[in-house]
């Protein structure tokens, strides 16, 4: 890769997550040489995907060029590529456009769906990490809408629009929120032909509580929410299978549907090199030290989803969260710094600030460190923060007119099959 | 198809289109069954493709939910399929979905790329009619400035960097102008270790101006704001193939480029059972009287740029653009009722609006039918009709976001690559 060779020491960052560009942004006025090698040239918002896939926004607003977050840093570089494996006993990584050495590596690949080994459902199911994952799962819920129509079999009629979601965290009560609003505002509206009440929605949650790790408050109030909302919640039910039908569970209570959404766990996304057992925890994250170094390495560090570092809170590592990732992207900025001056690093403390979210309109919940609260307010605190921490005036402009229009007017306009998922219509594209 | 039977004469309109979707709302409170086809769930602003290529916009916002344009219609109904066959003789048609009967059958589906039968500039060369389509150039785009960053063979990367247009109409010219904004506003900011003066764009017109069909005033005007962004225009000169590497024209002149944009001209996208010799006329248009009325059938009809009306004026049909599309459709809708109720039915006239065409910030042409005007009230003109024609509020406003982000920051934000064209990095879904 002919990045050009300077006398500064070469950081290279895989990943423009949430932890690569804090990370990316503090070392911006340092006297380093800065590589960030992402698969994608945009850095993601996660945490709205599910308004994607619902339709309620637009892919484009809650995405960021990586090379404009760090435009104005010259010993910036940015490589479109996908890293292969990490050679550490070279200091160099090995990616689709060639070999890249490094002085310092910050592993920030982040997390991907996590199907504990089950293959079937890894291929039958939905995940909803990326944008065009999202933008699939949009399509794939329209043309199901638009399949139902056309069959005269009530069966199958029943499966297309019925919705199953695996898993009661942030991602599926978020999403499941979102997709009773559609059963109720926007079905009726655009399939008069469809009889709504066929279109049930079920959260599958293994635990006996949804949202857990929040309070407890905070899980019961989100369970009432959607039950107001007609969402179907199962709780203490394991799915074991997924043909593509019928999604069959630890019982023998089985549903038929042609969408399961799969948000029941995430894993490190680990790289060829550093994925021996030595260094990798249960749910394949890098075991780091509290300097977020990787353990064994005295050049190689991990930040984010794919960092797991042990508290005495935390005994299975930090939560896989965006507070995490940033909070670790900026102290890792400034330790590099302080490394590279050879003076002592500080150790990693996890302020945590709290977690939050949304059910539907008017409806969230907030857990606060010294506060928490349901409904309204909690609503437009979701909305706050969220704009707050999406990335460009644009972006945050355009996500506040869509939030107004879709709130005065009970609708999601963005309900459109760019490209058709089940691509039974190639001539469309 | 099981579309319910009723007692109202069924009219089978085939694409939602500036036509399709005039008529579909002007039959809207008559005593009529409106069955509507369509390949996309949408209906497109095409003449605001251009700027989804360039990342000015997001395709959200130019498209529009077909459903939602006719949701208080009761006898509207709408189906995601693909016509595959007109049977005349029979009154129906056969689709990916399956038969539909109709007692009157309006065809609106639109135009499409014309290559005039070269095989390998069709392989070869990107089009611009479709949202998709759109999306792909925009990805093949920002890929090939990747890329340019990744060779060290001035060659390649030259062709990399360069882009050809064919076709000196709006379409050609504004997509010139935009990419001459990038070259110049993003590309030394996002690349700056790319030498933006490699950043070619040329256009290649076949006749001796630009904007044919404009006043002689605006096709100069046109061409000045042009070579004033630093665009090549090559007149009188015709691309004879294209390898995907080297443009080849009717002259020695070859251009070195990686980018061939196809905007040289469309013909009518014909349907099989109205193909036939009788009523195609040369650009593959169904030739209509001035009702409408497809030759030689009594409940056919063809509206927009499948139909092809010949007046004094236009020898060769009217002109393929939205006009044109908009006034048929309405007035079709109109005469489809006198029709229905026996009453003769009104000839229809084409009110010529002008036209007009943006060349880029503060730069557009207007021929008006009383005025003619350049430069930036022309460009406020501009850009005040096509937020107007932009169907739905939501739109509209991210639209009106996105330009005055735009025009304040020089920036175009929706620089993403959200699905590779190359398919280079398959992970990245």
């Amino acid at each position: 890769m002919n990045i050009p060779k300077t006398s500064f020491p070469r950081i290279v960052i895989i990943g423009g997550g949430f932890a690569g560009i804090a990370l990316a942004k503090k070392l911006s006025k340092q006297e380093v040489q800065v590589v960030l090698l992402d698969k994608h040239n945009y850095h993601t918002f996660q945490p709205l995907l599910y308004q994607v896939s619902t339709g309620g926004l637009e892919p484009d607003s809650i995405a960021y060029p990586i090379r404009k977050v760090l435009k104005d840093f010259p010993n910036f570089h940015f490589r479109l590529a996908h890293v292969e494996e990490i050679v550490a006993a070279e200091n160099k990584v090995i990616t689709n456009i060639g070999e890249l050495k490094f002085d310092y590596l910050v592993v920030a690949s982040g997390s991907k769906t996590n199907y504990f080994g089950n293959a079937e459902i890894e291929k039958n199911s939905m995940a909803m990490k990326t944008i065009p994952q999202s933008l699939n799962l949009r399509s794939l819920i329209l043309e199901n809408f638009e399949d139902a129509l056309l069959t005269s079999d009530l069966h199958e009629r029943n499966a297309l629009m019925n919705f199953v979601i695996v898993g009661g965290g942030p991602t599926g009560v978020e999403l499941a929120g979102a997709l009773a609003e559609i059963k109720k505002g926007i079905l009726p509206k655009d399939y008069p032909d469809l009889d709504t009440r066929l279109a049930q929605i079920h959260i599958i949650q293994s635990g006996d509580c949804i949202l857990n790790g929040m309070s407890e408050k905070a899980s019961e109030k989100a369970e009432d929410f959607l039950e107001k909302l007609g969402v179907n919640i199962w709780k203490n039910l394991r799915v074991t299978g997924y043909d593509g039908k019928t999604v069959t569970t630890n019982t023998d209570l089985t549903f038929e549907t042609a969408t399961l959404i799969w948000a029941a766990g995430v894993k490190g996304a680990t790289i060829k090199g550093l994925d021996a057992s030595g260094y990798i925890t249960k749910g394949e994250r890098l075991l780091v030290d509290e300097f977020n170094q990787v353990k064994g390495f005295a050049n190689i560090f991990a930040v984010g989803d794919i960092a797991c570092m042990v508290t005495n809170e935390f005994p299975n590592g930090l939560p896989m969260m965006a507070q995490p990732a940033i909070q670790q992207g900026k102290q890792l900025g400034d330790n590099m710094v302080r490394l590279i001056e050879k003076k002592p690093m500080k150790p990693f403390e996890y302020k945590d600030k709290g977690a939050m979210a949304t059910i539907g309109r008017n409806k969230a919940v907030v857990d606060l460190p010294k506060f928490k609260f349901q409904g309204v307010f909690a609503w437009y605190v979701w909305m706050f923060v969220h704009l707050f921490f999406l990335i460009g005036f644009r972006n945050r402009m355009v996500v506040f007119v869509n939030w107004v229009y879709n709130y005065v007017r009970f609708d999601r306009e963005a309900r459109l099959i760019i490209r058709p998922f089940k691509r039974r219509l190639k001539e469309a594209e």
